[in-house]
Formats: C-alpha cells, sequence, structure tokens
C-alpha cells in the first residue's frame, strides 16, 4: 500500500480526505500537522486523537517555529513588512514552512503522495503545490476537495458512510492562528463596506490602564523585552503579543490581490508584529542613512509580496535577505511604546547608534558643523540643473 | 529707494528683518505673508497691524490655499503621501508655493530683493532660496537671520534701540498651522527618547462617543463629506479637519532626513490629512489593479521625499503628477470610517468601480471564472523557472 | 453554419487549421491577416490566394500599422524600451495588436470563435489568449495545434487527404517580420552555444562606405531623416530602417525569460529601433533632467516586460504612457549618427532644448554660475549625514 | 614644519601646487600618487623625479590596483555597471580609492594636511573633499587651484619666478587612464555635436582579423582567459585590455549628470571593461532567475549613480554588495565572444548552471514539462484581474 502524508487539521475537509484517501485511492495514510506557533499543546492533542479515530496509521505534529523564525519571521521584522501598509502576512507566510515541513517528513517515511484539503478558491492551494513541485518534484499531490468541489453536507453525508458522526457546525468565522498573527475571515469580509465586529477577534482587552513596553534590539533582532531576556526570539515575540493582546492591539482589515488575480479581505489581530515593526522601523529611522531606508523599503515590499504569493524560493528572496541582514548591522537600541486600549505609540528611542544626538548639529536649532555659508553654497549648487532647465525652457517650471 | 519684500510672520526674527533692513540696508521695505490656509482672519490682522507699527511701507496678505491644494495637496492624497510612512508633509509641502507666492508679488511691484528670516539650521532656507533662485534668478535673496547668527537677545536690544518695545516671550513649542496639519517642535523633540505631552498640541479631543464619517471621492477628489458637498475641496478638507479634531485624531512624531543630512524629529497633528489619505487607500485597494498600486506607490514616495526636499520644481514632478492624475480614473466610491478618541477605524467602502464584488468569484469561497483544474495549470506553468532552477542548482533551495 | 476567425499566416500550422476547423467542426471560415508592416503587397496577395484556395469564405488583411505605432512603438521610441538592455521587443509587441484586430474583425461578422495555430511551447499563445479573453470574453477561443500535438507528418497527411498538396518543406529558420524588425529563430538559438551565422539574417549589407544620418525630434516623435519630412511617422521608420539595413546594423540575439518561465533564445535584425532607440536616448540625456532619465528607465523598463508578457491591458500601462507622453516636452532637436557595415556611432546632437551648452557653465572647464566656495559649501553639507554616520560608528567606514 | 600629503600628477597644476605650499604656506610637501592600474613603471619613474625636481621632501607611489578591484570593480562587474546604459565608470570610481589611499599615507607620516589640484568645475573635488572630510575629519584639505582661480599663465609665471622652467604645452586632450579604462575629454566633447576623431584615442587597432575570446567566470569573478588562467582578477582584466585594444573596442562618447547639477560630456576607451561587463550579462541572463535580473539591475543602477557622485562610503553600498556578492552563486562558465575592429559579437555561453538547456523544455519548440492545458488554465488565472476590471469598467480597455 502506497504512502500518503496528509497535512491534517481535524476540520471538516481534511477528514473527509482521511476517508477518502483510504477508501477511495487505498492509501496508507500518514497524516500531519506542522505547527508555526498558533496551536496549544492541548489542541494539538485533540486533533492527533482526531486523526487516530479517523482511522490515519500514524499521526505526527511537526513543530516549525524556530525555523519559521529564523528563515522568515526575522526577515520581516528587518524588512518592516506590511503588506499594503497595513497586513503583517500573519498566515500567508507560514505556509511555505508547513508545507517544506511537509516534504521533508514524506521524504523520511518514503511516502509517494501528500495531500492537502485546499479548495480551488484561495492562496493557500498554490503556496502547497508550488512548493511542493519545486523542491520535491518526485512526490504527487492529491487535494480531493479542489478536484471534487463537494458541498459540506455531501462531505458529511459521506464521512456518515464510514462510520464517522460529529457536529460539523460550520463556524461563523474561519480563524487561523500563528506566531506571527491570527486571521480572521467570513461574513463582514466577504464584503467590501463592512468590518469585522469587535467580539468577531479571539483576543478580547483585559486592560484599561495604559502601561510602558521596552522593546530592545540586537543588530535588528529582539534582545530584551521590558529588561526581560528571553531563550529564544519566538519567547520574546510570545511575551509582547500577551502585552499587546490585553490591550486589543493590532486589529484591522487587510484587502489585497490574490495570487489568482481576484482581491480577497480579511480581518486579523497581531499585536507583536504591529507593535514589533513599528518599534523596529522607528529604531531604523535614527540609525540608518536615507538610502539606506529608501531601498530597505524598495526590497521588503517585494520580498513581502513574493512571499505573499508563494514565491519564497525564488533565489532572490536570498540574496534580499543579505542586504537585510547586513543592513542590520547597526539597528541596536531599546524602543519605547505606550499601550492603550486598541491602539499604541511611539515615544522615543535609546541608542549608542542614534544619528540624531550626536552633538553634530541640531535640527532647526545650532549648528556646529557647518556655516549658513555653507548652506548657501549647498543650495547654489543643488539648484544648478533646474536653473539651466528654466533658461533653457523659459517659463516652463510657472504654476497656475 | 530699493523694494525688498519681506516674508513676514510677525515673531521676533521677522520683526528684526523689518528694523535691519530699513535702518542698516537702507530698502524700502514690503512686507508679505503668504497664507496655506493656516490663518484666520483674526490673526491676519494682527499680523498686518504689527508690520505698520514696525514700519512697513506696505503689508500685503497673498491667499495660496488654493494654489496649494491644487498643485500639491490633491497629488499628496492622490500619491497617499506620507514620510516614512507616518508624515504627511504638513509643513513641508507648503513652503514652495509661499515662495512662488512672494516672487509674484515680488515682480508685480518690481522689487529688487526677497527677504525672508530663516536661520541656517533647518530645510526653510533651502526650499525657499532654491526656489527663489531657480525661477526669478534676477532677485536678489537677503537672510538677516542666518547671515548675522544673532541671539535671541542681540535681536531684542537691537528692536528695543530701535524704539520697539514687545514682550517676545519664546513659546516653549514652535508651532505652524496649514491646511495640511499643524507642526510642533521644540523641548521633547529634540531628544530622542521622549514624545510631546498631549497638552502640547493645540487641538484638544471635545468628543468621547464614537462616530461614523463617511467620505465621496470621485476620480481622486474629495466629491462629498458625510454626504455634505462643498464649494471647493478645500472646504471639505476643513470640515473632515474639524470633525477629527474634536477626536485628537492624526497625532504622531516624525522622524526623518533633513535636506542638510542630519536627522530631525517634530510633533504633528494631521487629523483632516490621515481620515483622507487612509480613505483614500482603502478606496484604491478596491478599485485599481495590483501593479497600479505598486507603481503608484513608488512614484509617490518619490514625489513626497522631492517635495520634501524642496525640489517641487524638478520636472519629473510633473511627468509623475500625469500618472497620478490618470491613476485616479476609476478611484471613485464612498469611504466610511469610524472615528473614536486618538484614533479611527476604516469600515469599508461603498463604489461602482468595486474589482473585489463584481460577480466573478469570491476570494475563499465559490469560484465562478475558472475551475481547479486551471489554478493547477497556473501554478503548474507558475513554477516552471524554478523548478528547472532546482533541477540545474540541486539543493540550493533547502533551508535550515 | 457557425462563423470562425482565423488568424491565418499561410504556413503550415494555419492550412491545416482551415481544413480541421471545416471538416472537424463544421465552422465556417473567414481567415485574417492583421499585418503591422512586416508583409509586402505581393506576400498579402498570396498569403490571400492561398487562403481562398484552401476553401475558406473569405479572407481579410486587416492593417494596423498606424495603430501600432500610435498606441505602442511610440512608447518603445519614448521609452528607449531594449528588454534584456538588447531586444527591441521586434515582434512580441505586435501581437497584442494583431490580436485586438481580429476582435474587431469578429465582432463585425459576428464570429462566435477566433481560431489561432499557436503551439503550446511559447508565448505567443498567451498574447493573443490573454487579449482575446479580456475584451472579448464572449468569444470562443479554438487552438487545434496546440491542443491536437501533431507532428508536422500528420499535419501534411490531413492535408493530402483534403486534397492539398503542396511543399510543406520546413525551413532552416522561422523569421517573423514586422514594422519594428525581424525576429530569427531555430538551430544556433535553441543552443546555448553558438549565434546565427551572417547568412541567416534576411537583410545583406549592400553599403561599404560610412554615411551620416540625421535624425531629427520634435517632442519625442521622429520629425524628419536626412532633413525629409514623411507623411506618417511610420513612413519616417521604413526609411531608417532601408539606410541601416543596408550596413546591416542591429543584429543580435536576445535571451530572455519567457512567459512561461523558461529560457529563450532568439536573433533578431532591427536596424531602424537600434538608430531611433539609441539617438532618442541621446537626445534625452542632454535634454532631460537627471531624476526624469532615472524614472523614465524604471517606468520603461516595466513598461517593456508587461508588454512583452502579454500585459498590454494593464491599466498601469495607460498611467505610465501619461508619464512618457509629458517626459517628452523637451526632447526635440536634431542627432547625428555614423553609418559603418554592421555598427555605428552616435556623433551628437543639436537642439534649442540642449542643457549642456547653456552658456551657464562649462564641464571640468570654467564656471560661470558658481564660486569654488559653493562647491565647498555644498560639499561641507552633502557629506554632513556621512560625517555623522563615521563619528557614531566609528572605523566603519574603513576598507580592507 | 606641518606637513601636508599632496596628490600629485606632475602636470602644471601639481606642479604648482608644490611650490606655493612651500612658499606661500611654508609647509613641509610629502608628494604621492595613487596608482590604479593606468601608470607603467616608466611613468611612475618620471612623474617621481619631477616631484623631486620641484623640491618636496619625499614622494612615494601608492599602488591602490588590487584595491580597488576587490572593493569595486568586482561589484562594477556583479553589478554590469554602465552609466546610463553607455560609461563603465572608468576614471570616476578610481578616485574615492586614491583618497582612501592619499588619507592612510597622510595618517601614517602625521600630516596635518592634505592638498589636491582639483578645480571647481568637476567631479574630481568633491570626490576628494567628501571622503576625506567623512573619513579623516581631523585633517585639513588645502586646493590651491580651486581657490586662486589663476590663468595656465599665471601659473606658468609663478613656476618660472621660482625657478621652474619647463615646456607646458596645453594638450590638445586631457586623457586620464586607469585599470577600468581611459577618460578622453577636450574640443569636440565640449560640443554637443561632434565626437572625438578616431585619432584622439591613445590605443589604435592593430588587428584585422577576426578572432574568437572565451571568458571563463567563477561566481561572477573572471577565472581565466582564452583558457589561461591568472595570478589576480587585474592580470586577467589587462590580458583583456590588450587583446581588446588591439580591435579599438569599447570607444564611445558620456553624455551625463555631474554631482554639481551640470551636463557633462567626455570620452572613453574601455576595450576590458566592455567586454567584461557585456559577457557578464550573458552569462546572467543564462543562470539567473528573471527577478534576480530585475533587481540586479535596480541595485547596480543606484550603486553606479553613487560611485559616480562621490557616494561610495555610504553604508547602503556596503547593504548592496552583499546582495551583489549572493546573486553571483550560480554566475559561473564560459562566455564565448567574437572581435572584429571597432566591435564584437556575443556568440554564446557554456556553463552547468545554464538555466537555458535544462532539458525541460524548448522555447517554441517541445514542452516537456507542462502540457497545452496547463498553459490554458495558467492563462485563464493570469487573466482575472484584467477580466474583472473589464466587467467593471466597461470599455475602458479599447485602444484607438
Amino acid at each position: 500500500m502506497e504512502k500518503v502524508v496528509l497535512a491534517f487539521s481535524g476540520g471538516l475537509d481534511t477528514s473527509f480526505c482521511v476517508k477518502y484517501l483510504k477508501h477511495e485511492k487505498g492509501l496508507d495514510i500518514y497524516s500531519a500537522i506542522a505547527n508555526t506557533g498558533g496551536f496549544s499543546d492541548e489542541e494539538l492533542k485533540n486533533i492527533e486523537a482526531g486523526a487516530y479515530n479517523l482511522g490515519v496509521t500514524k499521526h505526527t505534529t511537526l513543530d516549525v517555529t524556530d525555523v519559521y523564525y529564523r528563515n522568515c519571521i526575522r526577515y520581516m521584522i528587518y524588512g518592516n513588512i506590511l503588506k499594503n501598509n497595513t497586513y503583517p502576512l500573519s498566515v500567508s507566510s507560514e505556509r511555505i514552512f508547513q508545507a517544506y515541513a511537509i516534504v521533508d517528513y514524506a521524504r523520511k517515511i518514503g511516502a509517494k503522495y501528500i495531500a492537502h484539503g485546499s479548495t480551488g478558491a484561495g492562496n493557500d492551494q498554490i503556496r502547497f503545490d508550488l512548493t511542493f513541485q519545486i523542491i520535491a518534484p518526485e512526490i504527487e499531490i492529491i487535494t480531493p476537495i479542489r478536484d471534487l468541489t463537494l458541498s459540506r453536507e455531501a462531505e458529511i453525508d459521506y464521512l456518515k458512510k464510514h462510520g464517522v458522526e460529529k457536529d460539523w457546525k460550520k463556524m461563523e468565522y474561519s480563524i487561523n492562528k500563528g506566531l506571527w498573527g491570527t486571521s480572521v475571515g467570513g461574513k463582514e469580509t466577504l464584503t467590501s463596506n463592512k468590518s469585522l465586529p469587535q467580539e468577531a477577534y479571539p483576543s478580547q482587552p483585559t486592560n484599561e490602564e495604559p502601561t510602558e513596553l521596552t522593546i530592545e534590539f540586537n543588530k535588528g533582532e529582539i534582545a530584551s523585552v521590558n529588561g526581560e531576556t528571553f531563550a529564544t526570539p519566538v519567547d520574546a515575540i510570545r511575551k509582547i503579543e500577551a502585552i499587546g493582546a490585553s490591550y486589543a492591539i493590532g486589529r484591522d482589515t487587510h484587502v489585497g490581490d490574490t495570487i489568482i488575480g481576484i482581491k480577497g479581505r480579511v480581518g486579523f489581530e497581531a499585536a507583536a508584529p504591529m507593535l514589533i515593526i513599528k518599534a523596529h522601523h522607528l529604531l531604523e529611522k535614527h540609525t540608518l542613512t536615507k538610502w539606506q531606508m529608501y531601498w530597505k523599503e524598495q526590497l521588503s515590499n517585494w520580498y513581502g509580496m513574493l512571499l505573499h504569493e508563494a514565491q519564497y524560493v525564488e533565489p532572490v528572496m536570498r540574496d534580499i535577505e543579505k542586504f537585510l541582514d547586513n543592513s542590520q548591522e547597526n539597528v541596536t537600541g531599546k524602543v519605547i511604546l505606550k499601550l492603550y486600549p486598541y491602539r499604541f505609540e511611539l515615544v522615543g528611542i535609546e541608542s549608542d547608534k542614534d544619528l540624531m544626538n550626536s552633538g553634530f548639529g541640531d535640527y532647526g536649532e545650532v549648528n556646529k558643523g557647518w556655516s549658513g555659508d555653507d548652506v548657501k553654497g549647498f543650495t547654489t549648487i543643488l539648484g544648478n540643473q533646474l536653473k539651466i532647465f528654466n533658461k533653457v525652457n523659459e517659463g516652463s517650471l510657472d504654476i497656475k
């Protein structure tokens, strides 16, 4: 019997897949869940139990949190990546790392197939398929849900026929949780003119009193939170998430272009990503040069776009990472934030690498490093090309 | 006696200039203030009275609000321009239009000189000088404050000597108000680690109850506010500012690179710019294609940078404006916002031009315009280059 | 009987299509050829005769040369577009305009189908299909060659069976001629290490003596050639092509990425495009500002890429065209070139809009508009940020 | 007596400086020439003799060829850098490395001053001053020629007065030679409409017979030339230069924007740079992905611009270098060129990293990795956004 690794979440679609792959395709089923930091131990245990109940040969939990941080989240922080200036790619960025883990596992157990439960209407099918096809061309992909286009009722009936009785009630919202935020889709997000009600978000504010939060960065990576250091950056992110979520910080709606060309809309809550990215960005404003900021933004936007669009494996992504790595050399210092319910404020930074308070000159105040005459000379030369232009093309610079 | 046009604000520096230009330079002084929408009639009257008290030959108020909107604010809206993703260029964008108005006036009265009160440590000196030099090379520029580098005390003494007694108390914060926001500098903004206290901002929140705000755009320009239409877009902006300021929306601190290469920091409040830009941006997410969004952002960031850096007259700015103009063809519809004290939420949009709810296909739900097999084919071809790459450079796409 | 418009070239593939669509699909066949300037009247007559011989109901020649110039070539000149700095998109840029013409014709005669003879391995199938699908979603596309994947022999046999006997000898090279150049593919272009022999190119050098060529531009468009004016820019291009081809100018090999992700290689000869683009580019170096040059290049490269990749209909292309249009305001003047067998030299330009010889200052010689002290001031201020950077990050600017 | 290091070339200007610094400034003169590969041993000896004749305390030759290659030329090759698609930055790129060497030497001998002979009308003054000021703020800069603005005659008279009699005949052209090419300025380059006569170039063609040249690259660096390996890449460049110069390859005129805003024009001959860059570029077209090519070009153009404009020390340059370094991982293989008098042809490449002939699919021929149906699906999905766009904005995609 040929082995198939099934990316399993415990929901209706992937439960259907277990029975379908077994009974219709005659495969030996190895279910696996790749955890990117969004599932608790209890949730993982329930998923495992559910898998065995459905009759899988073996169920495995693959922890990809550290790999995901090291190869992706780190660069999203360096790049201050917010898709369309809004969305920290909370869920879309995880898929590739789940796919990598699934492939590793499939190879380890010698599976001929990989199956996943994606439909034909979203981005995830492409993220999974593209990664599988590129890095493991020898493995065949099976996507029963996409291929059969069954209704929920038909899936439930099929499961019943195979002895699975469960209350598969459709959730009002589809919720996806990971280390880098939680996406919330459904109902209002299917319209253009309504946003999610506050109660649709998993986290609810529990803190009324404003508080100060200090995030310390060392060469772009989080070094401490409120003075506390952590075993791994992942733990530091969790700490910031816990604090920020208690203020319901980081909620918004992302509207953007999917890989398949249609517009999509999704709600998200992402306290840690928003706090970290905005803090990191502020520290960079103080420590990087103008052109470093400029080119970092160009490359990071592109990085975010390709990441979102299933192209993490593109070699240019590795080239960009090298640029980003090097740019973080001096991004070291503390950032002070103030948190309020639903919002936060950037107070300021403290850093030995601060280019602002260097004793060299102060904006609009006193200038020690140059004279008024220097600025006059500067302005004279700076204007040369446009003076010539206006002389040659007389009157062309007038405004109306 | 040669005529000089003095850009006059009524403060210590420009008051000093009146006396200095008269007594030391023997010039015939025509003071002028170019209003970009930040001064009330009363304030303008006081400034005029002050000018005549100091002994100017003639004082004039030049209204540049409409010119400023038509030639600049409009494009900052089209381009969703926020410098460093933060600052709507509240004050820096006005200077050029003030300079243009001063030149027009100087030419009208046949002045040989233009004088302004800038110091040698900021951006404004360059914005003024560069514009003057380029569009009016025949006029000579005089900058007594920059050239003499006198202390406040010396200026006050000089004024006393010429019979001007006034309480020139130094304000704790230097405040600059215009149609596109108010900048607040001083004290905390001279540090890196403190932000302005709430009371430093001119507007204070007067509204506790959340409210809904609807901004309607027609080809990128504001067509109505909460259903009300206005004689000019400038009036619409004022209406939005009044509503937003009552919630103290749009406060933040900008940190960035000055034209002279040092880092500068300034607080600002800009309710209308933030509400308008974020609303406009959301409408674009629904009505523009992915690559329109991409290139608009590239060009707009550059536009904002050159505008900030005194290069508004660069011909490339006109080329960019043509791009932006054309991109607004379909940016028509209503945007719904919800305002809370200190913050706001984008609820959604309603538009005939919405590319999202076109009945073509819904993200993650049902797909009418294509099949699962189409997506498979798409993914297969999309992966071609990277499949070849991985075949040729085996193992190079692994992650660790 | 339903009508089909068949894009017909007279070759084996489209001849097969005539018989196939008639006998297997029972369609009423309207053949059409969209001429973008590459066919002589005689060639067009032969193609027409061939079509009627095969039994089409009606054959039509659609002349799209002017439409193609006005909507595309013009912008390729404004943008100095050379794909990968090499290829003037000689053939790839025509396809869209052929597709538009085919759709117009199909709608005029009420055809239900459009058929074309593309295979499944190239770019053209996508250029045609994408354009058809987007602008005429109501029309169905038929692609017998791609769908049946028959061998040449099988096609020839099928034609024989239907009474068509002809010597369908496979040409050693596949040649595609249009107003903007001729592509030559086959044999050597299928390798990576060989280039086409000189005799593979349709034009051969007939001129040994160097000659001077003067191209005059008016706002970016060709106004005259060697002093001679023309009824249309298309005629001017033909004139330049005739002169340049007599020197065998403009031959090269293009290597690049196809829309389907594989690398492709093709030879081309394109005397007029190379002469015009290089001349136009030189004139721009003299008449545009630095940032106009910079952004024109960014946008033009992108324009060329999307054009090549079948995305001419993308709305961002119209936005870019507006930018390019405006940038040509001052691109007026004469360019002098010198032609030799196989190569040419840019001699110089003469223009009232020349920013170089404005009497303002000469590079490296005398400076009238500024002093040495101005440059010192300029340099001092220009260095500010890096001086601060080096002070804060001591030693970080050392080189090894 | 305070020490000054004088950047000395042996010409009239720097000879004047020796006498002037000694007699008017009373300084102890250490002359130095930083050789970037353009001077022969004999030339260097003559310069040294001239320096001692003028009375310097000590003269030194600083060899910066390897430093220049490693820190700059290497990246210009990786980036295929041609300013305005024309100029390999033959001379402008050297200045920074000469400046670094001068500073090193000045520090070693404890000099308080650095002097150079630049005028106030060119780029070099800024390249030198900026680098000196940033990396050695403690050293004072003296520029007698710029400050005194003497005529040639006045300089010659002053030298005579101090006992220096020499035939300072003004060369018709000012020639600057370095490892990365030779610039030739004067007479025709001061006009817009004339180019240099062939005899103005130092190298003249000595070869009539076409020849083949093979350059092998290993991760972007030259590994061998016609099969011959070299001790250093600098030697390989010299070899290629010798071959190419014998065909007078690589002559052209560069027109561009100077740092001071005026347009400048200069002739150059640069056989090795043109052959190497075009060969390297071709190899990249075969071995890099589309987006690697795209971003390499963006960053490299910027790199070239900052390099040209004296900003080599900008930290973003180091970030870009890291990107470029990484992008060269697979740029390995042989490139075959064919040389003719005054021109060359790129024949092709041979590489294990070639993405073209991977046995995966051939452009326009056969496709092994996908089916016609895959392309149909691809095209369907690729067109989604524009189909929706055309549905929502009916008729907006029409052309006229």
